[in-house]
């Protein structure tokens, strides 16, 4: 069982930034996310796009946004579990929480903060009979960890950003790499596309265009796929198949915890704490609707803030607290750090 | 007669920030700010202390904080009446606004932003007799332009950072730099200290401690200050006296607007949009109140970008708007700039 004050569902820039106001409490948070990195959408779906409206940065990459947000939390040590879902909620009669994953894994927290985005990201699957039979067998949806390709035969269909660059990437990895698209133009940025051509050129990515994996073939493990190219049937030998069709955010279990939902979102109290109608659970950032509602990454970043004072709250009912700004009294990390503005001096001159 | 959509009080990060979220919506900005420059309290007070809670930066300085703002409005073409204190406000039969500062200048806007953070900054004046007398014929409190102190004698009163570094800058504009301080004493970063000790030692600042200012002379203009010097009187001829003492934040003449008050802040509608009982008057960042308020810069951003929204409101009525995310869509400058992501392009690989 893990143990976390605030259980934060979601590692989009809002529930990371939520980690660093919990931190600044002395509140420890523990992070489930679906997907296997953290960042959601900025790192899965756009991580090389410029964004403009994070106040104080004219322009910022999204993967660097989620890249300064980690280090701006990693003196608070926040707990990850990557790569499972957010499945079943139970309420102990103390008002805690345990939320277990679709993996299994329990969490016990006194708070649970949904930063959940748009849903989690469920991969589009081809339509391929028995395609969920291959799921621990040499199909995958997500790329969690690329050395698991080393020296491995990989099909990757697709024929957008994510198809081209892990086609790139994973040319240097893996013995052998198939990109197989039903036609034969990409869809991506320029580079990409430039790239994978040239690899092609040099033999190290095989492109099969147009064409369509229609069948899996192998008992313990993938052995070979079935293809239909230009009319043609014809079977290619692989270790893995990688189908990269996108991803469909969907709100998942969560839509079943009892919460109130509208809209496919979930209504909080943005009058006061971003607290949805169940005490201890809280919903913040694109996730959550309330009347004015902007689904927008500083606005997340506020309704965080006020969460964690709320929980706060919470856990020390009655205490009183007097906010310090972080240019006055500093942030003390729970890893030992201490960051602090420079102390003035008081010195004599003669 | 200076015309704009919506007239900001106060060009603190959150009033800056709001001039960004204004242009996504084609509505333009104008600025009033007591200080002779953008920055509020970040420029004035702590323009080299960093801060660690702004989300995405895990240290920025005040300082750069700005710059940074500034940088990311300035597409956006805000204008700035600086140097000057809103005064007065009219609200006009068409539901629009006349703001009047304390030196006369007129603003005419359909919505007020009130962005005010502490108050405007008013100087810490020392008790001199006729020093109001003087403060049109060279008592200063601010330093907006120092080519005006180019080969001219300057006095500087005071023991903390801003006398300690406008001694050290004006030592290279002013033809003689005399820094006085009631202490031997001087509290502020070790590096100014050193520096003040150095061109001391190098006879380009004149250090006169522990001593005090107790009289001004001179008719037209200041011709020289009397001095109490451990216990003896003296003078000392100048053509400026700057006394440094600090700022101290008032409210000001916008607590006599009809403003719901509380606390020495606006209290506004945070279950929408910010609004104070005035419609048309908002009410951002740290001068405002609602429960469970928190004086962060972080939240003055997402305040600003609700404001704006309901202006937008007010300004089109009926209209529906329909967000656009700036990675997607880009960001088009009232300068007929346009920052836009790279295209993704549709192209074979053959």
């Amino acid at each position: 069982m893990i143990e976390t004050d605030i259980l934060i569902i979601g590692a989009g820039p809002t529930g990371l930034f939520a980690v660093f106001e919990a931190g600044l409490l002395k509140l420890k948070c523990h992070i489930i996310d679906a997907l296997p990195q953290p960042g959601g959408q900025l790192t899965e779906l756009y991580p090389k796009k410029p964004i403009f409206d994070i106040p104080g940065f004219p322009e910022v990459l999204a993967g660097d946004l989620v890249t300064n947000l980690m280090e701006q939390i990693k003196q608070f040590q926040p707990g990850f579990t990557l790569g499972e879902r957010a499945d079943t909620i139970e309420k102990l009669e103390d008002g805690t929480f345990i939320v277990t994953t679709d993996k299994g894994t329990k969490h016990h927290a006194n708070s649970i903060a949904i930063a959940g985005g748009l849903g989690s990201f469920e991969p589009r699957k081809p339509l391929i009979q028995d395609i969920e039979f291959y799921e621990d067998k040499g199909v995958k949806y997500f790329i969690k960890n690329p050395e698991e390709f080393r020296n491995k035969r990989v099909v990757i269909a697709g024929g957008g950003d994510s198809a081209l660059d892990w086609s790139v990437f994973l040319s240097d990895v893996a013995s052998e790499v198939t990109l197989i698209h039903r036609r034969n133009e990409f869809r991506g940025a320029l580079d990409s596309v430039d790239k994978v051509q040239e690899l092609k050129n040099e033999g190290r990515i095989k492109l099969v265009t147009p064409a369509e994996v229609i069948g899996i073939n192998g008992s313990e493990h993938i052995e070979s796929l079935d293809i239909e190219e230009n009319g043609a049937h014809r079977k290619i030998e692989t270790d893995y198949f990688i189908p990269l069709f996108g991803l469909s955010p969907k709100l998942g279990p969560i839509a079943n915890w009892g919460l109130e939902i509208e809209k496919n979102a979930i209504k909080v109290d943005n009058a006061l704490d971003y607290q949805t109608n169940i005490p201890g659970i809280y919903a913040i950032g694109d996730v959550n609707i309330y009347p004015g509602k902007l689904k927008l990454i500083l606005c997340g970043f506020h309704e965080a803030t006020l969460m964690c004072q709320s929980v706060y709250q919470r856990m020390n009912p009655g205490k009183k607290y007097v906010m310090k700004y972080t240019t006055v009294a500093g942030v003390d990390g729970f890893d030992g750090t201490r960051k602090e503005a420079e102390k003035a001096v008081v010195k004599a001159i003669d």
